[in-house]
């Protein structure tokens, strides 16, 4: 299921994302008749399909995937798909569980597919919020830290010190409203357009191969290899934690190809997560985000450096958006606004595109991704027939459907001023009435390419609002709360309907699809804030030099920034600078697409690198980029070794990788609260400061 | 091929050695007819087995291991078997040399196993140098550096500055008596007793092996593998040199668990050098150093340390003899001289009890080892025919030899005291006199059991002649230059009649083997004292602290210095130590052969560790031992998984660490000379003392 992304590729094999990325697992819809070989396998009724040990077993996993997300966001904001992770953990719990309880004589009730996926879905939806909930995203960019960091706009109206309380509030309040907006329409995108959803249809096979026999062999032996990565990493992470007395120490800041590409941050961390991070992901991802790093650290910034005291003064403080920092932070939002409102573009040609084609009647089968099941009724055979006949059965009316939408949004247009006092009524009433479409459009573009644009919308919101509501109104918080509101429709809306899909696949009914993304949306707000909470008491959250930096609230609050003052609060020349590279992502895109369309002997399409991902180490730097390079030379070799074995398990010793590095950051941060800090520092010196150090130590 | 052994096991199978250890390749010995298998394949004459290509691979070859001895000896003085990586190497150089010409159509003469025999030979004579040489050991302990770290003995007389010239001209003078000492007897222990020399007839199989079709492709496979591992090896060795900026810096001082371990100097130093040494060596020479560093370093030092100021004065420089040091140099003394002595004493009542069992006409199957091939001529088989043929084809008259050692031991008694004014011409008479007897007992023990005692007689040596000189007359550099020629005529002895055994199993003639170990020797007299000048510039050896501690200096400086001044220069109560260890040491060698005698049930004199491999960490500490242990756990975790493979191809991975790590000491070596340092010290700083540094840094 793809939670939200921020961008994407024209072709599914490498579809991505950043802030959330996930390129699904697109395993081949080959049409042999899954549906007969569980005939025989009864299918319990919709309130039977949510029990509480799947229940129970989701939470476990939540917190255990809010953390991992958690902890991505506040580092780089890459976040690869975890749901070959989910899947896997889901089955080998419920599992173990009740092969215990067979052995003795105690099962009740066996375990089916359809609570593979309910417990699938609720741990899915409640990492989701992990990421709508924008801990990293928009409301860190309200905190005071972060504001700091911009030169203007860091007035009292227009920074809100974060609280548990109301963002717990904030996120139930709109969180829910989403899941309503666009349920009614679950037939038409499902049974009438049968929209791929290729990630949906991706987890249902694979919960339907777990559910085999030989499936569920794989899946142990999957689960083992991930749980000795897991290990590993693990231990690692904690061996590295020795070594980091404060920032700045140890295995993370290993100036690896010398001291020089290190201040430019260039070097390789040891961090197994990032690792892992390439491992799953496609290969353009990882070297588009080498090259940006190449190009902005290796090239531009030391040229516009060279510009101090001309374009911008000499005298300010590193972070400040004024200087060289801005140039690094607005020429980033530029890449990134640019290819979002590419795709955006995109996808509403497309989506009415294919509107007109489908309503009038005429198959183009140009508009449907491959591995769609674009089956007529004449042609429907057994496992569409079943499927179909289960997604009948259970009923979500759509006065409950209508009824609740408008519920949820008179609350939310009541309390969301309360929380935010720059926002007024009427702009939340405005929201929610642009919302729906946008979700609509959403969800049908998710289903078409698996792309999720909320992150793209929720920007487009930051800008209107904010610059609605004005600097002196507190526009920033305005806008950057919208962003919010925004987000969260749209992103849980294409997330239900990733759901439905799964659903109709594995015969889950589509209210207990709908009932677990509920259970996981109420986890999710509670648990995800508090996650956030329990790393932001812990560390510096946002220091641009610390060991979380969040990058995605500076990035966020600059889109705010922007909003509220215009173009006047830019650097000298960055303005020329962003509108270039606001062209240059969107052309790349063109050109892509143009590639992909026109040029199709050799596949040139294949090597135009992302604008998305080459934006994020703009800020970043180059490190994790490197850190998944790695993951890529990994998995290439392995897959010249032995494709198969590569492509069965590679999901899981990459999972494992990221889970055990993540998880280590629940004990570090806990040790950060009790005051325990790590012995030894690892330090780097250069031979001339070494020689000083040791000339001070001696006379100590 | 055995070097010299310093010490040694009851069990060839785990057979081993320190200052140049060496399990030999123990390959079970079956009887299936090898010289059936060669049979088509014609035995060039003696003449023709010495080729120019054969040479020219040894010399290149010999310099090789040449550096990697040296390296070796000036670390920690362990020295694995590289007899596997000489053969491979010596295998993969000429064939793949003869099979280029073969395409070209060039080639004239077929690679022979009797050519690959030289090559052997030749290589591990020279390099075998390297070791009896003593560059690491007497040598070095006359030179300056050293000796100013004991504080008695350090008179102009007892000091003598190395050069290299008269370093080469002593080693030319010695190394050639040996092999004229016993080549006599061959026939008697070849022929008559049979003897085993499990190292030769291992090296023999070996190279048998890789000349029959089967296994020239396991050879091939096995040389890819060792360059493999040779790659990774370098590549990190290279990689650790940039964080080295001065001593003390980088991964070989990573304190892996913990800064105070790290004083105690227990922490994995990342060396794939001991990382391959461990897992060439049996596990239990592995499991006694870390045994020892624990005993010595985390219970014996703390408690004397905490005599301070009233066993020894506490004004002391950390590295006098007459404080802690002396107590770590001299008990580590005590442990490996009651090591030698019960071997001495053992190997002498074993070789005459077997002398006067053969002599009496009866066969005692207890005294010969187990794999010997114990034929009498009734049951000679086809193999023992031809290889006896070949084996007296081709003759080295007693004269020749006769005189030639009478020729060499005059020129010696001249040239010697020369070079050491300290030794008078009587004293090498009496040297030279005493000898021969030695030669024959070593030779014949090393048939028997593999181990070469070279370095014990050696010691021997050294306290008799230095206490005959006496400290005024400069006992300690005449105490240890007679350690050179003692151990140089008993060392090549035993070596030269393995290499008979090897010559005799590949039908190479004795005379072209008897050629190659003065070719051999001669390329080591020159080769092994201009390596180790090359270290000798570069770095300062025999600093304790530093890169290059080169152990054995001191501690056979220690030898000489209880031999010239006799227990009143020990510390107070290390004399009672140094007997309780001395007894402790010959105890557990006691213990062992009598559980080995009495006990077979449970085997558990395997689980006895080795005095002398406990005594080495004594003084240098556990860093290698625990580089050793993990090779010991990735060969065992290895053979779990895949015996065969692990068998196959563990020896050469674990040579390639071992030459890749060695190697890179050349241009390390190099970069050192050129006085070019490397950029980046990795420190490690306790949090409180990184505190204090970041802010001198921030004050800066």
């Amino acid at each position: 299921m793809v939670r939200s992304i921020d961008n994407h590729n024209d072709d599914h094999q490498d579809g991505w994302e950043t802030e959330a990325l996930d390129n699904g697992d697109q395993q081949s819809t080959d049409k042999v008749l899954v549906e007969a070989a569980f005939k025989g396998t009864p299918v319990p009724p919709w309130n039977k399909q949510i029990t509480v040990r799947a229940v129970v077993t989701s939470l476990v996993l939540s917190l255990v995937f809010n953390f991992i997300v958690c902890k991505l966001n506040l580092t780089t904001g890459v976040i690869p798909s975890l749901n070959v992770a989910a899947g896997l953990l889901g089955f080998a719990v419920v599992k173990t569980w009740t092969t215990v309880l067979e052995k003795l004589g105690l099962l009740k009730q066996p375990f089916t597919r359809q609570e593979n996926t309910v417990i699938q879905t609720c741990v899915v939806a409640s990492s989701g919020i992990a990421f709508s909930s924008g801990t990293a995203s928009y409301l860190l960019g309200m905190s005071p830290l972060v504001s700091g960091q911009g030169d203007s706009g860091n007035t009292p109206e227009n920074v809100k010190r974060l609280s548990l309380g109301w963002m717990i509030g904030f996120l139930f309040v709109v969180s829910f409203v989403g899941l309503f907006s666009i349920v009614t329409l679950r037939k038409i995108m499902i049974l009438k357009y049968k929209l791929t959803y290729p990630s949906g249809t991706a987890t249902a096979y694979l919960i339907n191969s777990f559910h085999t026999p030989k499936g569920a062999k794989l899946a142990k032996k999957q689960v083992a290899v991930l749980f000795k990565s897991f290990a590993v990493s693990f231990v690692w992470a904690f061996f590295q934690w020795f070594y980091t007395a404060v920032d700045g120490c140890g295995f993370s800041n290993f100036p690896t190809f010398g001291l020089q590409a290190y201040d430019k941050k260039f070097y390789f961390d040891f961090s197994s997560t990032y690792i892992g991070v390439g491992m799953i992901c496609p290969y353009m991802v990882n070297v588009s985000m080498l090259l940006g790093a190449i190009f902005s650290w290796g090239v531009l910034w030391p040229i516009i450096e060279g510009k101090k005291g001309v374009w911008y003064s000499a005298e300010l403080s590193p972070t400040s958006l004024h200087g060289l920092q801005g140039y690094k932070v607005f020429i980033a939002i530029s890449m990134m606004l640019g290819d979002g409102l590419y795709h955006v573009l995109f996808m509403l040609i497309k989506t009415i595109h294919s509107l007109i084609v489908k309503n009038s009647g005429k198959k183009d089968s140009s508009v449907v991704a491959p591995g769609a099941s674009v089956l007529d009724s004449e042609t429907a055979d057994y496992d569409e027939i079943r499927r179909t006949e289960f997604f009948m059965k259970d009923q979500i009316p759509n006065k409950v459907a209508l009824s609740g939408y408008v519920v949820l949004a008179i609350i939310s247009v009541i309390v969301v001023p309360f929380i935010f006092h720059q926002l007024k009524w009427y702009h939340i009433l405005v929201a929610y009435a642009i919302a729906p479409i946008l979700a609509f459009c959403n969800a049908y573009g998710c289903g078409l390419t698996d792309w999720s644009l909320a992150s793209n919308y929720g920007k487009l919101a930051i800008i209107i609002f904010s610059s609605w509501v004005g600097l002196n109104n507190g526009g920033v918080v305005a806008g950057l709360a919208s962003c919010g509101v925004m987000m969260s429709i749209v992103s849980t809306a294409s997330d239900l309907m990733q759901d439905f899909k799964t659903g109709y696949l594995t015969l889950s009914s589509p209210r207990s699809m709908f009932f677990a993304q509920v259970i996981g949306t109420a986890i999710g707000c509670i648990m995800s804030p508090m996650v956030f909470w329990f790393f932001y008491k812990a560390y510096p959250i946002g220091d641009p030099n610390g060991t979380y930096p969040a990058p995605y609230g500076l990035l966020y609050r600059g889109i705010a920034l922007l909003g509220v003052e215009g173009i006047s609060s830019l650097p000298k020349n960055c303005l020329n600078l962003v509108i270039v590279f606001f062209l240059i992502a969107f052309a790349i895109n063109l050109i892509k697409e143009l590639l992909q369309r026109y040029e199709t002997k050799l596949g040139l399409h294949r090597f135009v690198p992302s604008p998305m991902c080459m934006a994020i180490p703009f800020y970043l730097g180059g490190f994790f980029g490197i850190d998944m390079c790695v993951g890529s030379l990994i998995l290439f070799l392995w897959e010249r070794r032995n494709k198969q074995q590569a492509t069965d398990f590679a999901p899981a010793v990459a999972s494992g990788l990221i889970c055990g590095d993540s998880l280590w950051g629940v004990p570090a941060a806990i040790l950060s609260l009790l005051n325990v800090k790590p012995p030894i520092c690892m330090k780097f010196l250069s031979a001339a400061v070494n020689a000083k150090v040791d000339s001070f130590l001696e006379g100590n």
